[in-house]
């Protein structure tokens, strides 16, 4: 598989079923309705008593991750584990590439070992493609956040708790408030929105969080939140990546929460019946306040519940045991 | 629930049942047997072939440790797996607090992955209450050492070796030497030695390291270890906590040792039929003599293997499945 | 048992079956060819669909690892996983020794906690069967490598990999390359080879990085690799172990890969169908040239996964739990 196909080429087999999930840009609807009605199926597996189902039983998932993230592989482990697979975490910033060995030699050992995905996250754009392209023909990839580039597992429970909450996406105004330029989330959230058809996408943050031509994205910009929030139906508030910023982006934390801090003031100006998101972890009182971060507005918790019955349904269909067998989730 | 209930009434349900096991200090006698009497079922567990009971499968238990303890941990993990628990360990001082998030917003995000047991180790004393306060109905939360203040699952593998080996304690004095203001482990066995009813319990040390008015914790107090191991029938020695102390409490470990080790000759002033425990890991030389840690009268290994027990035995009583099921173990 | 018996009467229990995996030196071929066909049976099983089988369920392993090493622990994570076995990993350089606990304390508590085997990686050599030597009866202890002293399931391995690709040993003669001195690996794997009948074992290096007097071995020396490489069969890349070595033994990576890099040009001296091995992680362009490596000759991801199988193989003989039942492998 060339280094040149598209991406959505790279994530579907040759019948059109998910096979790695690198990003949301380029899915038909189709799949992330399916994706999303999958997690519906496990969203009840998470509350039965006995939490598990064999569907991956022996297969074995390797949490590769290039950057450290408890909390999202944390979640990709439980999801493998109520699947009934095994997981190996593998730390690589403190493996083999300390000895000199190579990213695909990494790949390729851990792989000979007859694994069957790799979760990876990595600081740079492009690290599940990359690996994605030069993987065995059996295994699976699934991109737990890349760089600035994406998140798509992120994107997807953020997805699955508005239908869950709203229906659907067709009459639905979304807001997405704070770091865009620096924010994975931010541009994979964007692609899925459009995808799933809703009514408008705006981004709303300081010029200097913005990306350039983010318009092309197929939003609408804003610079004023109160403005911003006029008669949305979901704000998605964005964590403010401190460690990405140098001080040129914004001029402290206290003016930052000023101008684009989400209080129950702003929120007044949503819908009556506006939900409040956040991928969290939450800096409290810098992009949002704990009051709307704790009050019966905010989804923030369901959202945590729902990750893990999207990264199922993902994992699932991905590394589908009766590929050959069924041929009914194909998209033709 | 308040945080100004008592310990007692927050770790029991409203039926009276095991929910948290926080501290020893206010359960009654009753409750402390049937947690023995449960780990004897389980004894024979760890020693069959087939060292699993499906007892929790598909439940998960998160080891939330805000210190290191391997040691601790691990017999924890060993207590789940062999309940056919999920595990996931969960090391916070290199995870989510590193980036801002408060201990309360850790918690909500994992609890709302659906996990089912907090087992958590702090420095701080009262931690595992606060995070008992706070969890959701359905997740039991075990205090596995907060602070200086209890380590209940220690002290019940201890009186649990005690019941073994002495068939009960109407009639026994127990001794504790050492560190008695450091220890969690003395406090929570002070408390479980009153509640089973020893007759009596001697803590001995030098002035500087027992506890003001520790006799109000219905202990006899002794500043001489040869006299106050006259005719005891359990000898505990605990570790000497060597890093939490400062020079001001002990002169020297030398010095330490000829007045408080315990060696062969010394133990010759206890019964010919005492036992001498130690919850490790044991500085030899320091606390006790190597002759004596490896001597036939040492239960120390005892205690290590009676600890997987005594953790299933908790573990499953606290998470109980059939908790709406059954009422024979009510406590009326 | 005590310390002066030879290593072979450790690793067998009284019937001469398998007990502790320790090193090659001194046991008997039909034992090395049973590991072989034991592995064979399972690499069936890491390549169906559900990769797991129920041999070891209940059973608990311990990856005790003194010297962190991914790769390995990965290998022995996974075989344990697949034969059904609880895998604890326990790493003692930031555990109980930190403590100040004695290695033989540490080994007694964790063994006390009723655990199976212990899979021993250290940096000196000796270490695993010291350990062998004094755990209880029940437990049994693989060496993942000590110091330069051995590393038998890596050599198992390679063996495995010779034999599937070659039919046998007899008229084979083998090669291998570079720091024999430091390597724990060619230590083994020179054992094996002449247990196991092969014509010929040629050992190539520098003078600096061949042991003195390593034709007591049973081997064949060369100080050039033209030369050596002549007609063999297998060629044995080590690697070149950086971190091991001061400045007095090579004087530059780049004039030791002038003189003993394996490259097309040199490989066109072994037979046309010789295979190329290596253990991992390979130094591309130090001790291997890249198009070797990744050339058709090349069998080193082949040896990865046999790593899997034959690791099954080991931990499955060793803790047998049909050890009293059955008597068809015994070595009479």
């Amino acid at each position: 598989m060339s280094a040149a196909l598209p991406a959505r080429d790279l994530q579907l087999d040759t019948t059109g079923r998910l096979k790695h999930f690198l990003t949301i840009e380029g899915l038909r609807r189709e799949l992330l309705e399916r994706i999303m009605d999958t997690a519906e199926s496990f969203s009840s597996v998470t509350e039965q008593t006995v939490k598990k189902v064999p569907l991956l039983r022996g297969k074995t998932v390797v949490n590769l991750f290039f950057e450290t993230s408890t909390r999202t592989r944390t979640t990709f482990e439980l999801a493998a584990k109520r699947l009934s697979a095994d997981v190996l975490n593998v730390n690589i910033a403190t493996s083999a590439t300390s000895k000199g060995e190579s990213l695909l030699d990494t790949i390729r050992n851990i792989e000979a070992m007859h694994v069957d995905m790799f979760v990876v996250r990595h600081a740079e754009s492009g690290a599940a493609h990359f690996i994605a392209r030069h993987v065995a023909p059996h295994v699976s990839v699934i991109n737990a956040g890349d760089g600035r580039h994406a998140h798509p597992t992120q994107a997807m429970l953020d997805m699955f708790t508005i239908r869950k909450l709203k229906g659907g996406f067709e009459n639905l105004t979304v807001a997405i408030v704070g770091d865009i330029l620096h924010s994975r989330v931010a541009r994979s959230e964007i692609h899925a929105l459009n995808i799933l058809g809703a009514k408008e996408v705006r981004v709303i943050g300081p010029r200097t969080l913005l990306p350039a031509a983010v318009e092309s994205l197929g939003v609408v910009t804003c610079h004023d939140l109160d403005e911003g929030l006029e008669a949305v139906d979901v704000v998605i508030m964005l964590r403010l990546q401190k460690e990405r910023m140098s001080g040129a982006f914004i001029p402290s934390e206290h003016e930052y929460f000023a101008r684009f801090g989400l209080t129950g003031k702003r929120l007044s100006r949503a819908r009556p019946d506006a939900i409040v998101m956040h991928p969290g972890p939450v800096n409290r009182g810098v992009e949002i306040d704990s009051e709307v971060a704790d009050g019966h507005r905010s989804v923030i918790l369901q959202q945590v519940t729902h990750g893990i019955a999207i990264r199922m349904a993902i994992m699932s269909m991905a590394m589908r045991p009766d590929r050959e067998g069924q041929s009914g989730d194909r998209l033709a």
